[in-house]
């Protein structure tokens, strides 16, 4: 079955997916840290229960304790877990639709963290079908609620909606114009936070962006994802426009077609250089330069080309020289 | 017609190209620096008509002043003239061959200065073609010759035979590893001379070289061309040799495959960039990696795409960003 990724949605020349997770945690249990090890098996069994076969997704249930260190940590590389959840699979089991595009950890930091995640801008329905698992669970569970503070959650900053919704953008134009400083201070006073999605700090790996809202206490969730989604639109508009000029030089054509030239015949690529030089090749494409290669083919190779992703595949430890050759191989093959 | 570099010759994995060159005098005039414009015309006509009709090649005769500038800096990027041929064009003219494999400078340095170029390693045929020349116009015209020193000629360097044969190797497995510096210096005890064929001083562009005789005096020509051709021998076996080891790395065909890509998608190519990324495809296609270019269309590149060459196809004036625009346009062509 084809993963969520391989299908364009809406603005995806500039907005690669969307994200909504819900934290939730069952009144009757403290909250996992404070959990021994029957508690958290009975807490993922009810959880398990009330959802296979009581919601319209297609789920599966995995115990993390199951899973090679490789499968856990390229389940983290595909923003389906989190690194922490990966790294201590004791008493954790994993709910995940096979399209990949609903997952659910039970036992993280809360009992309950589920997440649906969609190609393009699509906030309403991935939102839609996040608000149908949480109801599907409070229909057999009492969820922990208190009509001042909302949902209750072991940090403190996710009280109220307990919501976080996310889009991954493409920025090339804006980052490499040096304007995302500005904005990252702009819309951190529209109680909103943009950072990389990959790679650390002030550089983000291939020009993605996740923007997502940072205030969940005093505010609905359709007006945190109306403001999500009209900084989004805004974005997106003021990075084509920068595209649009930058694109007038040949100069940057000229990147554009060697970025691709370089993945369809490298034969060492590392993972930060794959990600750089798909970042030209998805603008290529988003700007209609490039036309035999599709945004969907290389979203599916940002998922598939991630170091603990590829060892888990081949089921061995690789060397980080193997992987590279591995990866080129792959890259040359699915883009030529 | 083609031109005589599209073939390819004995050991063309690394010999280019063989060219001899052969510089004579009339006896009955001065040397051209002492000729008035009514004697080098004289000298042209008489060279001329001695060769028309009295040679086995099909030669064009060209007065030097009926070619645009551009024209003649193409002729000189081509080594069908020298720089100083080119820049200078009053009271000289040329006879070239349709393949350009036969070029002839009247009033040059010396009145006459033939030379033969084939490709691969081809010193024997080429001298023969190259006294062949030689003996058409002793037949007509008597040259400057002393029983002691041999062919009179300008500068003394080139008294004796006044021949230099010279072969282009592309080297690139003995430039990379340094090799090259203490080949140098070797050779040059024999009485040979090793000089990058492209660019300046010390790391020549692309990886090629002239290996030549230095000596004409007090040396035959048949002990000349085979030192020449010994010593060319023993540097293509040594290159080989280090190209084997060279390319066991995967990084080298990394190398050599991103070359290819790039050359087959930029949209800016400088000269120079284009030199060295085609020194690596040539090494990959002389060592079995790249199987559908051929050197024939590399070495036709390298002929076409040298800067005074673009302008002079083009008929203009062209700037240096529009000729890397064109250039890259038809290295694109010529190897897609």
């Amino acid at each position: 079955m084809s993963k969520w990724y391989i299908s364009s949605g809406d603005k995806c020349e500039v907005v690669v997916s969307t994200r909504v997770r819900l934290a939730r945690n069952l009144e009757e249990y403290p909250f996992p840290a404070k959990l021994n090890a029957e508690g958290k098996a009975q807490v993922n069994a009810l959880v398990r229960d009330a959802l296979l076969g009581g919601c319209e997704e297609d789920l599966s249930y995995i115990e993390m304790e199951s899973l090679s260190r490789a499968q856990a940590i390229s389940l983290a590389e595909r923003h389906l877990i989190s690194p922490e959840f990966a790294s201590a699979p004791k008493g954790r089991a994993l709910m995940l639709s096979e399209d990949e595009s609903v997952s659910i950890m039970l036992c993280e930091e809360d009992h309950i963290r589920l997440q649906v995640m969609e190609s393009g801008l699509a906030l309403d329905s991935a939102y839609k079908r996040a608000d149908n698992l949480d109801n599907a669970v409070a229909q057999k569970l009492q969820l922990a609620f208190d009509e001042r503070i909302g949902f209750l959650t072991q940090c403190p900053t996710n009280l109220g909606t307990a919501m976080r919704a996310s889009v991954m953008l493409h920025l090339p134009g804006l980052s490499k114009s040096g304007q995302i400083t500005k904005i990252a201070a702009t819309v951190s006073k529209l109680g909103l936070i943009i950072r990389g999605a990959y790679g650390e700090g002030s550089s983000p790996i291939g020009d993605l962006y996740q923007l997502s809202n940072q205030v969940t206490l005093g505010i609905s969730e359709e007006t945190a994802l109306s403001n999500l989604k009209a900084i989004a639109q805004q974005l997106v508009a003021q990075e084509l426009n920068v595209r649009e000029q930058m694109l007038k030089s040949p100069a940057w054509e000229d990147k554009i077609f060697r970025a691709l030239g370089t993945l369809q015949n490298a034969r060492l690529l590392s993972c930060d250089e794959f990600m750089q030089l798909s970042s030209l090749v998805r603008l290529g494409i988003a700007q209609g330069l490039l036309k035999d290669v599709s945004l969907e083919s290389l979203s599916e190779l940002m998922a598939d080309m991630q170091p603990a992703t590829i060892n888990a595949r081949e089921n061995q430890n690789l060397t980080a020289a193997e992987r590279d050759e591995l990866r080129a191989k792959a890259v040359r093959e699915a883009l030529s």
